[in-house]
């Protein structure tokens, strides 16, 4: 459906880089499009809807994507970010860096990442590449908000509008949850779990991850049964006390189920946090909420749900414990790991 | 060997937490004792002989990891580092925090990271345990050197020392090389390869990596030689010019050999760095580097020398592309890799 644009076709005699606004490329991950500014994940009428908590972090541009095609032998990037957000366990290149993949024989393959350096970043993303077409994914920062972002290319070469739809392909799924979710804790955008997973399923994922905030607003429900999405993967336990999920894990999943009736719900039980091994309280909620979300589940079958399902946690990360990085929030290691697992069940609720 | 000493009986009729210098704990990991500060990894008479790189890297702690035994509920920590040094590409944690894993049915399980805030850091490690006497190893910061560390316990609790000689049994094994060896760019310090080899085999590894420097200066092959290591493992070639393992190689090999005629040494070839798809410069370094590498090796194996051996990097990280940061460093998902094809390797060459 995309027509090839030559947004830039510069003729020099030295190959310099020249940049190009990022803002005319397809932008994949949005659950709308109603908003004023373009890297950020809820319509802006939410503002002052919701807790203020749940805006911010709607600005920040976990699960976007821009695609490009350009026969350029090296990419750089240059880009803003909105509040030059910092955290102890997870890298800045996560947080508010870039990450580029390219299509390579039909799998998208790791090309380079873009290293922040602040507010304001510039950083050579690949170089050294054969003068030839291909095409590009651009991951967005997970736990910050682009505003900006350009593209730089040697002057004479092209920056297109991708020739395939990849990994664009039918329905998005649409995920709900926390800071694992969010990307927390990702080493680079491209290997939050939804990003892994677009990849491998060649599909549009839309991550509605909130860190601290998966508290089962409405809000945020209404947002969600207003895509047309092919699959629902509600991952939010980490972030609700058992009294929450109690008082409004019913009303949720009912705006979603009413919107689509169709449509597949995936419940996900909580992680299993490695460090339960020695802290007995986490242990306790962890067993605790699994367990109602097991009942919860099995109550909706049984009153006629056939398309709700229910993830259970026990091999999501492995069982050596290794996957986090403070006991909670999930590595690259845990993040792989977590997609393999998910990507099975995904496949065959997607078939159905 | 080691005889259980109470460092500290406090009584006191609430669970308040008391720090107790870690100094008298034993510390594993190091290549040498003969230096005036404890928390370093290569002599205090290098000083001013090598390159000042290699002295200021010398100060990083990666690899170190001291031992003790308690029955507090809670484990906090309060530790100093030299340069509160940062990098994008690296989480904070595994820059300048602490990794605690404590020892159950016999296998090393991550307990809890501690997030460092600067300069000086507090943080709380695990809490909520039972109140029974478990074995504890606490990694030290990977790109920064701790000079102090203290540990916090409950007051009515004991620090003491450690009752069982895990990991240490037998003589260490003793790794060179690069920034990747010096555990760049694990999410928290437990997860650089040696100290995972170091859990998984229940032996002493020794990191003498050196971020951008294993350039084979003879002056670490000499520290190196000093040690009484089962095995060597040479992993330089992402810091070396084809041209300096040419004339450096043999030289720092004999040293070691010279010193152990019989101790297993094991080159590593270059990792399969992922942006090599792309960027066609590293591509060709590596298959340089790579062939030069298996010839020498070759070559050492037909003088006679049957305990040299090559371990060649095709399945080092995996085969998706996916374990690196940047295209060079590893994440917890490529040193995990990397630690699982090395396991067998070194169990083989350990049982000769």
């Amino acid at each position: 459906m995309l027509t090839t644009l030559c947004l830039a076709c510069c003729m020099g005699a030295t190959a310099q880089i020249v940049y190009h606004d990022a803002s005319a490329l397809p932008l994949l991950g949005k659950a709308t499009e109603a908003t004023r500014e373009r890297y950020v994940r809820l319509p802006d009428s939410l503002q002052h809807q919701v807790r203020k908590e749940l805006t911010d972090l709607g600005q920040n541009s976990a699960g976007l994507a821009l695609r490009f095609r350009t026969n350029s032998t090296c990419i750089k990037a240059r880009w803003t970010v909105r509040n030059n957000f910092g955290m102890a366990h997870m890298t800045a290149v996560g947080v508010k860096g870039l990450d580029l993949y390219g299509l390579v024989d039909g799998e998208w393959r790791f090309a380079g990442s873009g290293f922040p350096k602040g507010k304001q970043s510039e950083s050579t993303l690949v170089k050294n590449m054969t003068p030839e077409a291909r095409e590009f994914m651009l991951y967005l920062p997970l736990y910050d908000g682009a505003t900006q972002i350009e593209i730089g290319i040697d002057s004479l070469s092209t920056l297109e509008l991708p020739q395939v739809e990849l990994p664009r392909t039918g329905k998005p799924l649409v995920f709900y949850g926390t800071s694992i979710l969010q990307g927390g804790c990702a080493n680079r955008p491209g290997m939050a779990h939804t990003n892994i997973l677009s990849r491998r399923l060649q599909r549009e994922c839309i991550n509605l991850g909130f860190s601290g905030n998966a508290r089962l607003d409405l809000e945020v429900a209404r947002v969600m049964a207003a895509t047309d999405a092919s699959l629902y993967v509600l991952d939010f336990l980490p972030n609700v006390t058992l009294e929450q999920m109690r008082e409004r894990t019913d009303a949720f999943y009912s705006l979603l189920r009413e919107a689509h009736p169709d449509v597949p719900i995936l419940f996900v039980e909580n992680p299993p946090f490695p460090h339960a091994l020695f802290n007995q309280e986490v242990a306790r909620e962890i067993a605790e909420e699994n367990a109602w979300l097991r009942n919860y589940v099995k109550q909706l079958r049984r009153k006629g749900d056939k398309q709700v399902s229910l993830f259970t946690s026990e091999q999501m990360i492995g069982t050596d414990r290794e996957a986090t990085v403070d006991g909670c929030h999930f590595t690259d290691l845990g993040f792989t790991r977590y997609a393999e697992q998910l990507l099975p069940v995904l496949k065959k609720l997607l078939a159905k």
